[in-house]
């Protein structure tokens, strides 16, 4: 079978390196062998051992009835998205790790792709090399999916790990990736939590089988972490994660990313430097969780092959088309509930918990012995809605012996 | 898509009842509804909410051409085998959790159902609910798979998870898991590691192409495990689990079930309970793990029910067939190394240390101050292979003041 590749970026080089390197088994395994005919770039890259497979000119590709499939592997949402309706009108089956362009433009790519009988696969855009698009759309087909709870983003989860393991500050450590090439010289989509977000609402709207915009999934990202922040946790026992979560609740659905405290017991505390973890929760299997490496070029092109296998062997097609629906099926960020920790600048220590006491009902301090608490008070809340916890925040806000609210977290129950 | 169940027992029934439940999202995911049309077992169940299904004649089973598929969840290797080979005879696809029959008679039954062009599909057969099989042979299929390492039993990791968390000896922490139902009147196949090693077996001949004979596989269970192992492993910052390994070794396959002291470090060392993890290590994807419910009614019916919906998408067919080799594909047990921890009880411990260093070169001696050392030592060895360690510990043995041998556990790397 003939594919060819759109992009030789870092996973589209990866894509033509695993399937040189490995192609006697992967021959096996998809019943015929695998070739690249063409690789669509626009630079030239000499001395490349794909050389003689370069081209500039996209009919070269969509005009060989020999092309297959072809492996989109661009990024972004501009040319990625003509180049992947250019495939489908051509009859090719296209795979892809393009999580941006799957998350704003699901609804209508896998609609022209079913529409032209063809697949839209795209296993490598979630947790790299990690298999959970396909495990989550088969091997839990027999289960009702109610929550999805993940470490979806390598960068952030390395961040946090230095920070916390090795006491350095946010910068430091963002530094640190940078330098260990875990990091893009714009780190925003990693660090302000938007990739996170793509990835959860990919994952969603193949477990609830309806279409999870992303761009109404309330996200915050880790730059307000710091290093006091994390002590607090170590002294609740937690540790602080950036977390994609979402849940059907009531037949709509519960999506966020923000960084949460988790306890040491739960699964995902003990997820390290970049790897990525996804716990999914159905109603027959309980708990599973996926672990691996959530980024990289070979993983992530690993996983670009195991679609392309999929094709070779049975035609792979997807299970289902997303509807996009208006407004409706989301629940209201107001609604959502959480308990929060909540780190206050006080004057009067006394005077203000007695404050807080009359605006939370129920809080636990936390004081650690070793921390400087003169003029700080932190403080778990009970779980209440985002929109009661905005009303209370504003509520402390007004008492003359709270200086700040320093920061606040949520907790992941 | 019409369905029969053979054997109402605990999978059986639990099949039964996630069809019935998730009939709706089955039907979606499945791209038709799926029906239990009969239900096959000597026994009777008045009441059963199945109890319109019923029968005791294979032939009403075996004869009806609607019936596309047959779940065999009776268990065992004789009538299980026998109803397998009738349901492919009469051209239907097979799907089960039988482990100890994949185990057994895999390469017959799979050669079988190829050559009546249906399928023998077992993804229930390891980690009850976990999706393993599938992400093994399908979305792993672009890597050279290097190594597959295990927590395979549920119920000897409830046993442990006992013993280290509650300080039981082992016959207390077996009697909690008979009470709750995680291990059998006879646990035999379970403390003795033989289910470990049917699912080790298993996996590796997906991993690596090539049937894995259980009956080869070193295999050794949890009941020589004492507390006093479990601090000596607390205090070298490590646990003891039930694993099950097997690595491809210069075109050999090597693979054992033991005890393993394993560092806290590792993630497989966080797998608490009855619940099972598997880390695959491909050369791509770098390590993967698969987290979960390891057995139980509904995860386990739960993986049934996904085959049986693959089959119903896209005649879903194995994709591969395990070739029986002759004795020469594996790791003989002598080759294979490990490093050890030893305790030895001694009558002069000062010359006995003289001694064991003599024998082993470099060992590192644990000494837990809270344990009463005065008649015991406890050392790690370097790695070594198996031959040099039973060498090794024959010449121990005849030391005088090495009085015995207390236990051995490896050391997993």
């Amino acid at each position: 079978m003939d594919i060819a590749i759109l992009g030789y970026g870092v996973v589209g080089s990866g894509v033509a390196e695993v399937i040189r390197k490995n192609s006697q088994s992967i021959a096996t395994r998809a019943g015929e062998p695998i070739r690249v005919k063409k690789i669509l770039d626009i630079r030239d890259f000499p001395g490349s051992p794909d050389s003689g497979l370069f081209t500039k000119d996209p009919d070269e590709i969509f005009g060989d009835p020999d092309i297959k499939v072809v492996a989109e592997t661009i990024g972004g949402t501009r040319a990625a998205q003509e180049f992947t309706r250019m495939a489908f009108a051509a009859g090719k089956h296209v795979v892809t790790s393009n999580k941006e362009l799957v998350a704003a433009h699901g609804p209508e790519l896998l609609k022209m792709a079913s529409e032209s009988g063809v697949s839209y696969l795209f296993e490598a855009s979630v947790g790299g090399g990690i298999p959970i698009i396909r495990p989550l759309s088969q091997c839990l087909a027999a289960n009702i999916i109610n929550g999805i709870t993940g470490i979806l983003n390598g960068t952030t989860n390395y961040i946090l790990t230095r920070m916390r393991r090795d006491g350095m500050d946010f910068d430091e450590a963002l530094k640190g990736a940078q330098l260990n090439g875990y990091a893009e010289a714009d780190p925003t989509a990693d660090v302000e939590g938007h990739d996170a977000c793509r990835k959860i609402a990919i994952l969603s709207s193949i477990a609830y089988n309806e279409f999870v915009d992303s761009e109404r999934i309330h996200t915050e990202g880790i730059s307000r972490i710091s290093l006091a922040d994390m002590q607090y946790a170590e002294y609740m026992d937690s540790v602080i994660k950036l977390i994609g979560v979402s849940r059907k609740e009531d037949g709509r659905i519960f999506a966020r990313v923000t960084p949460a405290i988790i306890s040491k017991d739960h699964p995902l505390a003990n997820v390290e430097d970049v790897f990525n973890a996804i716990v999914v929760s159905g109603d027959a299997i309980g708990d599973a969780m996926f672990y691996g490496r959530g980024a990289g070029k070979l993983p992530t092109a690993s996983a670009v092959v195991a679609d392309i296998i999929d094709i070779a062997k049975h035609n792979e097609c997807n299970s289902s088309v997303w509807e996009r629906k208006h407004g409706d099926n989301m629940v209201p960020f107001g609604d959502s509930e959480s308990a929060f920790f909540i780190r206050a600048s006080v004057r009067h220590k006394a005077e203000a918990e007695k404050y807080i006491s009359g605006v939370f009902e129920n809080v636990e301090y936390i004081r650690p012995e070793n921390m400087n608490n003169d003029t700080e008070l932190a403080f778990r809340t009970p779980k209440m809605t985002e929109a009661e916890f905005a009303d209370c925040i504003g509520r402390l806000k007004g008492i003359a012996s709270v200086k700040e609210i320093v920061n606040v977290v949520r907790i992941l129950e």
